[in-house]
């Protein structure tokens, strides 16, 4: 069977008139005239539907005309160009052929569902406008950022997932075991014996692939993680999930600057991508979501990104601390009214923060030589607030052992990571980010539960 | 600080001759003449070091030439073509800053270690020409894959890593938990309160995202995964690790041979992707690791792919059954032996073994009219025997539900698997393909722990 696929009489429909042709759908709507009936066929490949009309010349007309929402066509028949019409083309059918009926009892009838209403129906949410449109832009911009660093020369790094290292050394994690669930066994002491473990010791999920990802970048000079990582923490936010993917990019013989300006390139060149490859969705995220998202969008793409140091972003602040609910002054971390008050009232572009206290920050942030800041980056933007967190990496094997001790960790558990300091260590930096944070960046939607195909949080994980 | 990539030298020497440049890297080796001194410099850009010359006029030459293998320098010199000489070209250092030192106790002396060595210390063992070679591979491979699949309309399905299904209905996993690990809360009955986990139900670690892919192909029509995957089984051999990543495609309005004309395309694009863009490592692979590697992979990808059922296959072995070690009859499932006899022996090329026995595949393979055999297809090759396995999906609601009773399980648990064919089910297919199985085929190496970064198997998570 040779298959037309729907996005292609979209990209180049003169190509196709008057053209025989076969299309594989499934309809989204089914409307019967009497003599003549028309679907709406859609088959995944684009946003935008196919109109299949047909007529009581099909001998099957009755049985096509009464399907039901859902069911699966095969359309053969002729393309036609329509000018004057309201949709710029159709398919007037010869034959259909009925692949996979489909029922009343089908959940998702033409009318309006809520997004909670369809995250009970995780297998078949996928079909509507809203959730197809946001997963073919999540997938253009994951190879948009497999693309962008393959082009630069970076290597990708398939760090762990199942480690028994604590990157943060703060994160709360999901155990992996197959310890008897009820009657584990336990050591003199009474503590669960994990040497009886798996893995002879006690495993969780990773939450960032970042220091595995250094050793990468410590031998190929320029490294990139992608795949998911988990919080076990009880969060109800819409941002927060517990499984989720990042990006994590780590780059050898760098600073700082290096940093910003590869998040700077990877975001420009990400955004400009997805504009490019995913005009329908855009368009119908722009036009049912938010009015202001492609113009917000190109303007990143074509701004300068501002840098304030976190200091001065502080003096700021502090001039008109009366309108945010958070306190402003120096040691404070930054709330998202604040990020989006910097970036958007006051330098009205994407803003890089740099030089955080230290106390802020992760361990293995490089500290400054004024002793109370390290060499951290936030990238703001419009609408969101921080999208990137990064930082230039301590290479000094002594001052990043001292941090260690200072956030009260164990050395012996960094010994390999001070390794690399102490054999040919070199200035290095990266960043980290959070891949669902910019997805619903880029289509609008405000639940990160909307933007994930099999959302994880506390008390949910359907399928 | 303008840095030019050791990449670029081997691939533009012309461009750069009697340039100016900066690089910088790793010694992979440091020579001291008395005035005269060499390193063999890496930055892991690409396979081959870059020899730089430097002599006693370098104010620091006393220095420089007495580190230790694997500091890291910047080098500044002159780029300079050796037409005469060993390798290529070289730099004529200036100027070379040390960026990191390394130590007399640098693990990664210039001698031979041995793979299992190596093993012991995986943030170093990235460093040495197998392994940098081999991750190397790892990383153009999977950009080859994301290109294959992007190039061809396929949509990126974000899987599930944490769930609650059991895709192959037998697999032994991991559990994801976060309750106690001494005293778990228990029901009535003494079993564990799981809703009292995380998720409020039991939770593990995916074998597999097929049947969730199989939801994104019902909505987007061509679909693939490209993540972790993880069993739980006590293997020891070089084959079997418990985390490792899949490339599962799943295509909807298609049948078995349309699922393996797709496995065929694939790995013909991949390979020749592959050795286009690491000719260096492959011609190290097949120099240290095995002198054939090269044509078999090209013979793949210039070869017919051949095809034969399970029931033909089977009359063939029955032939030469005393060849063996295992027995041969119709209903026992192929072993390596029996796959590389076929393919290496009998068709001399890639083959596709199809319609096999039901008893010994999955319940969601189609049950082809025979009512004995299933619509499913494995990929055997050369050298290895198996490396890709798939079928057409059972789209019949009333035959799967039947298959998942005769297999034993619950079908309220499939209720929503059910679904996809009762509400516009196609006839759809799909195939799974081991990534590292794939690294292993292209690079040699005979061992799966050598082909992940941060190998897990039993009793063994480091880091």
């Amino acid at each position: 069977m040779k298959r037309t696929e729907i996005k292609d009489l979209f990209l180049f429909p003169s190509q196709f008139d008057s053209q025989e042709i076969t299309v594989c759908g499934w309809a989204k709507s089914i409307r019967d005239h009497k003599t003549t009936a028309f679907i709406h066929l859609t088959d995944g490949s684009c946003h935008s539907p196919l109109q299949v009309v047909f007529t009581s010349e099909l001998q099957n007309y009755a049985d096509v005309a009464s399907q039901n929402v859902g069911a699966a066509f095969i359309v053969k028949g002729t393309f036609k160009l329509t000018p004057d019409a309201k949709q710029p083309f159709e398919v007037e059918a010869s034959e259909i052929t009925i692949e996979g009926s489909s029922s009343p009892d089908y959940p998702l009838q033409k009318k309006h569902h809520s997004l909670e209403f369809l995250r009970t129906i995780p297998h078949l949410r996928t079909r509507t406008n809203t959730l197809s449109a946001t997963f073919r832009v999540r997938s253009v911009t994951a190879y948009a950022i497999h693309k962008f660093f393959n082009e630069h020369g970076f290597v990708y790094a398939h760090t762990p997932i199942i480690t028994t290292s604590d990157c943060e050394g703060a994160g709360e994690m999901f155990r992996v075991t197959t310890l008897d669930p009820v009657k584990p066994p336990l050591t003199e002491s009474g503590d669960p014996d994990y040497s009886k473990d798996f893995f002879g010791k006690p495993t969780s999920l990773t939450v960032s692939g970042q220091l595995e990802a250094e050793v990468m970048a410590l031998t190929f000079g320029k490294v990139y993680t992608f795949g998911p990582t988990f919080r076990a923490e009880q969060s109800f936010t819409a941002r927060h999930a517990s499984e989720f993917w990042m990006i994590e990019p780590e780059i050898a013989f760098a600073e700082l600057q290096d940093d910003m300006d590869l998040a700077r390139d990877m975001i420009k060149f990400v955004l400009q991508y997805v504009m490019e490859q995913c005009p329908q969705e855009m368009a119908f995220f722009n036009d049912m979501y938010d009015k202001e998202l492609i113009q917000r969008i190109n303007s990143v793409i074509e701004s300068d990104f501002a840098k304030v140091t976190y200091t001065e972003a502080i003096e700021i602040l502090e001039k008109v601390k009366d309108k945010f609910q958070y306190p402003v002054f120096w040691g404070a971390d930054l709330q998202t009214e604040h990020e989006r008050y910097l970036t958007e009232q006051v330098f009205k572009k994407p803003l890089f923060v740099i030089n955080y206290p230290k106390e802020l920050k992760a361990f293995y942030m490089r500290l400054n030589d004024d002793g109370k800041t390290v060499a951290a980056m936030d990238l703001l933007v419009p609408a969101v607030g921080e999208i990137i967190g990064g930082s230039q990496r301590e290479e000094r094997a002594d001052v990043l052992e001292q941090r260690i001790r200072e956030c009260g960790l164990n050395v012996e558990d960094y010994e390999w990571y001070l390794d690399l300091r102490r054999f040919g260590g070199t200035h290095h930096a990266g960043f980290g980010l959070g891949f669902e944070r910019l997805i619903m960046y880029m289509t609008s939607m405000a639940n990160i539960r909307d933007v994930i195909p099999f959302p994880r949080t506390p008390n949910n994980a359907l399928l």
